[in-house]
């Protein structure tokens, strides 16, 4: 559902108003009947010889995702990474909306980044409670994220996106997404190294994964 | 394969030495025998009953990745994403340096941030080709993106890592990877909400996309 969401997006950026299922299916690596039934789903049955209409299936999938009306999210982590995050353009832009930063050093609580008011680590249950927070960007050493996260989970943040290096215990109520920015890394040299490997000797091709 | 890497690392880091297909498989959702074939095409066997040694294994993929020997990167774009990601320290451990950064405000060139010195856009061909880079990272305004990216491919930059939430057009001789950090925050939004609306009615489950 994202990807049909990001895939619309760039469509209507781009001035397109209308877009058919088998356009969809070949951006999405889909077949054409796989995006009827998905975009049925969604609640929305396409025009024959037309496709579906861009802005209506966008603000179809936005409700459903209830970004519609916005999502406000805290921040744990005034570091580097974190302090990028507050000042990230985009996030408002796609219905988000950082409410609140945390951090357990006492120099940085008080101040304001972005817009955004430090907090004392310690008032995160009482903050989340308070703005019905319900998403969490992680962003603390590696150390500190389980400890952090378990917090997060306990205040009833939902939803964690995990910046830190550090995999997190499951827990039963709260879904975690991982961003490695260091293992995206990895992933394009391997990329890489494995083209040049490819045009070097053809006969590769096939057996190392693409 | 950079899914084998990450399971690995996280292996030896918890004080694993040894690791067996079923595992692995259980791990990243592959059958044991497609294990077996993938490890055999790195060029490992493993011994039966005991399973694979970690350290060796990885050090395999690792030569195979080129990240044993380092890969030299470039940054194109100081601001904060940019910033923060001349300080993030994990690049490092994984194979990584960045070795120069550029920027078309001359205010910051010239200027040093995480030991890594800022250059004038301009310098971009003459630092890559003396200095061996092979990997950019894209962290300026949509705006800039295709420019900056045009200017990485010419070159002679052969993996881009994108930043910039901006689809760029593809090259035949780079590998564009996308960081799209509001989308990311997009996907966890929508799956904490498919999850409450499928605990809300269940029926729904195995309708909506997971």
């Amino acid at each position: 559902m994202s990807l049909y969401l990001r895939d619309l997006e760039v469509r209507l950026e781009q001035g397109e108003q209308t877009v058919r299922s088998r356009q969809l299916g070949e951006a999405l690596g889909l077949t054409d009947a796989q995006v009827r039934k998905d975009l049925a789903h969604f609640g929305h049955l396409g025009h024959p010889g037309i496709g579906y209409p861009i802005p209506d299936l966008l603000a179809r999938l936005r409700r459903l995702a209830g970004t519609d009306s916005g999502w406000t999210a805290a921040l744990v982590g005034v570091g580097n990474i974190g302090r990028a995050l507050l000042s990230y353009q985009r996030f408002e832009a796609e219905g988000f909306r950082i409410v609140a930063a945390f951090d357990e050093d006492h120099a940085k609580v008080g101040g304001i980044i972005g817009g955004v008011r430090i907090h004392d680590l310690a008032d995160l249950p009482v903050v989340v409670a308070r703005e019905g927070i319900r998403l969490g960007l992680l962003a603390v050493p590696p150390r500190a994220a389980q400890g952090c996260a378990d917090a997060m989970v306990a205040a009833g943040i939902r939803g964690i996106l995990n910046f830190a290096p550090r995999r997190l215990s499951p827990s039963p109520s709260t879904i975690v997404h991982e961003v490695d920015l260091s293992m995206s890394l990895v992933h394009l040299a391997l990329s890489v190294a494995l083209a040049d490997a490819e045009s070097a000797s053809p006969c590769l091709h096939g057996i190392l994964p693409r």
